[in-house]
């Protein structure tokens, strides 16, 4: 990726001077990071996912329902989001992709409905095995299979840890399974089979995904000045200094509307941690021009907004017209508004004071987009260091996680108790 | 509605004599939203939509495309939302409902190669009839009609105001035709034919909608105590001027997704001005648990959480396993596990002292649904009022309309200029 943050100087967020300080503050977070990947440390493993994960393994274990019609993805956060984001961005393909990350009734139904089970691989993914979410619906898909006279061990694919109960049902049936990778936290595993496993099954180039991923960390270098990635991640803290807590990502392109999603698990898991952390917010142009951006302009300083651009996509001619009001369209693409609205946007942030970084990349291919997803999770990291958090642990999700098990009698934990004695005051 | 604010107190984000003294100040707000009803005042008038809006006359209208196996909806903002909104919610229907709201060349693509044109139905929104992205759209659409050998005018309806470009298209080609009600602003218009056309092409009740909206009108009273809309905008500002400047919506329903977006719009562009406003986060339980709320729990301090459930809604069993460490799950049912996880995150929140309210809705069906929405426009108008801001118009977003304008060739606009002076600071 390319970034241009000349905008966070336009804006009066941050002066030349800001950055020759913070550039020596990359210089020691970077010479960490590149400790961390050496010794293959917890967390900064991710970063040698591109020289670690092996496509070719990944392609050979899915090989047995490789000509599946549609792949469904069965788990959550981590474990759904990087292959969601992957097949969205090289998507459409003739294999559709569908993902169960919710436990939401109705909608398991609707998408398990879509579905015709003798030519869908069923892809089931959690390290620990036990995640309530994704187990409860893989046994309700199981049975969905098993109702349509399917045999569901010879259409489902597993990725998890060395143990549990994932594990020991892959070893008990033979089926084709992939690992997590150790060292390697949930919402960094897109360049590993967690993430990859859907695409290669739908027919997307995975080797040029991790190809991109090197690039990305070829990219990497002890300055800002010479890093995309880096660049973005220390600016980003820089501003959360400044009270610019919030990170609105707005990619123009329908196409990474889920690489929204995924960045927001990346930086609100890794650096919300310790009562700080950017608060970041999902956003789609040119859409959310007519829905957020009267708020960005007018309402509180207290936001970058990241905007991310394809710069060599498909164009689409639109008609000319006889009708005056819209003379000026015809003859021009859908494209061409597209990017007329991307830098009119810019700019009329950057008029109202609103400190924004411009994200370039060059096309939406495997090799692009493997790129962009390892450069921000470098960034992340980087912004972690700089933060000086645990960035890839997320300890403050396990208290719900007890007091939902005690609220479905998996064991007593005192946290369940909590629920029963809520504070009450209903308006009806 | 139904709201239960005791975590607010729970959180320590406000006491019963904060709520008392807001209670002052809701009356008289409310006094202030009544006149402005009576004498349908610019923007109060949407609070009227259950009463003036007919939907006999939208079935009426849409009749001669009743018969559509798919309806195409071509707006953006707040010409779009709301009908994406209604059909989420009460879908999936047999008529499939697609949006076209942005111009992205490869998605717009996408979309028009799904349609059959021949069964289709292309619903038009936009009450000036030259927004950009709208009327380009529709042009390419209209030429793909064209190129499938379908006649536009038999299969178009048009929603838009009483003058512009589509109002003259709908005469000279004696298309069916709505009107955009006069003094809505387009994000408090979903209870008009803006919101309802796809609704009734699809077969939902929209007289349950309208049904549903007057319920909540009927709702509405002069104290918080008694009014589930005013008191959730009244706890929000309240928040807000307590530094919770994030509202993060949260529904717990993959039905009420698209509610969320319709919802960030409502709230940013309604009451983001002045340099203030709550940003909205949308957000999905169960899902987002595994994404957000590391942050929301060990983050700033500066969040609402609006959690969103719905009562009474459909289940689905999890069957009964051997595996010991998911033996709690079997016999329970997903939506078990959905309710588990909505009380044990809302009670997480509240031992992180992180305030949230719990909304509740019946179930969704078109007069919850309804209900929801005109509540939540209440409590948003209500919101404004204790802001004094100007809630129903938006006009930081001018500067940039312009500046596309320009730089498309439309006229000169000194905005364009900006765009070319634009300060860089490429990293590479």
């Amino acid at each position: 990726m390319q970034i241009d943050i000349g905008n966070l100087l336009a804006a009066n967020a941050l002066d030349r001077a800001d950055l020759d300080d913070l550039d020596g503050a990359v210089e020691s977070a970077h010479q960490r990071i590149d400790d961390g990947r050496a010794d293959d440390e917890f967390g900064y493993a991710s970063l040698n996912l591109p020289a670690t994960t092996d496509p070719a393994a990944i392609e050979s274990a899915v090989e047995p329902v490789a000509d599946s019609d549609a792949v469904l993805t069965v788990g959550i956060g981590g474990s759904a989001l990087g292959a969601a984001t992957i097949s969205q961005a090289l998507g459409p393909s003739e294999t559709d992709h569908y993902v169960l990350d919710n436990v939401d009734p109705k909608s398991v139904q609707t998408t398990l409905s879509k579905l015709d089970f003798s030519t869908t691989a069923v892809n089931v993914v959690s390290r620990s095995g036990t995640t309530a979410e994704t187990l409860a619906n893989f046994l309700v898909v199981r049975e969905a299979m098993d109702d349509a006279g399917v045999d569901w061990t010879e259409r489902t694919v597993v990725t998890t840890g060395d143990e549990g109960p994932l594990r020991d049902l892959a070893h008990g049936h033979g089926l084709p399974s992939l690992t997590v990778p150790n060292g390697v936290p949930g919402r960094f595993s897109a360049l590993s089979a967690v993430g990859l496993v859907p695409a290669a099954i739908q027919g997307h180039d995975i080797e040029g995904l991790v190809a991109g991923g090197q690039a990305g960390a070829d990219s990497l270098a002890p300055s800002l000045f010479e890093c995309p990635a880096y660049a973005y991640g220390a600016t980003a803290y820089a501003l959360d200094q400044r009270e610019y807590s919030t990170n609105v990502m707005m990619p123009y392109a329908e196409g990474l509307e889920a690489f929204s999603e995924w960045f927001a698990q990346l930086w609100a898991e890794s650096l919300g941690k310790d009562g700080g952390g950017q608060t970041p917010v999902r956003a789609l142009g040119a859409t959310d021009q007519h829905s957020q951006l009267q708020l960005y302009r007018a309402g509180p300083k207290d936001k970058l907004v990241s905007l991310v651009r394809v710069t060599d996509g498909p164009e689409q001619p639109i008609p000319e017209t006889g009708i005056p009001d819209l003379a000026y369209l015809g003859g021009k693409g859908l494209g061409e508004l597209l990017d007329a609205e991307f830098e009119a946007t810019e700019a009329s942030l950057a008029a109202a004071a609103c400190p924004n970084v411009r994200v370039e990349i060059d096309r939406l291919d495997a090799e692009s987009v493997g790129q962009l997803l390892y450069e921000m999770e470098a960034a992340c990291i980087l912004a972690g260091e700089l933060y000086d958090v645990e960035t890839f642990t997320q300890p403050a999700v396990e208290w719900g996680k007890k007091a939902a098990r005690g609220l479905l009698g998996a064991g007593d934990f005192e946290e369940a108790e909590a629920v029963a004695s809520k504070e009450q005051l209903r308006i009806e």
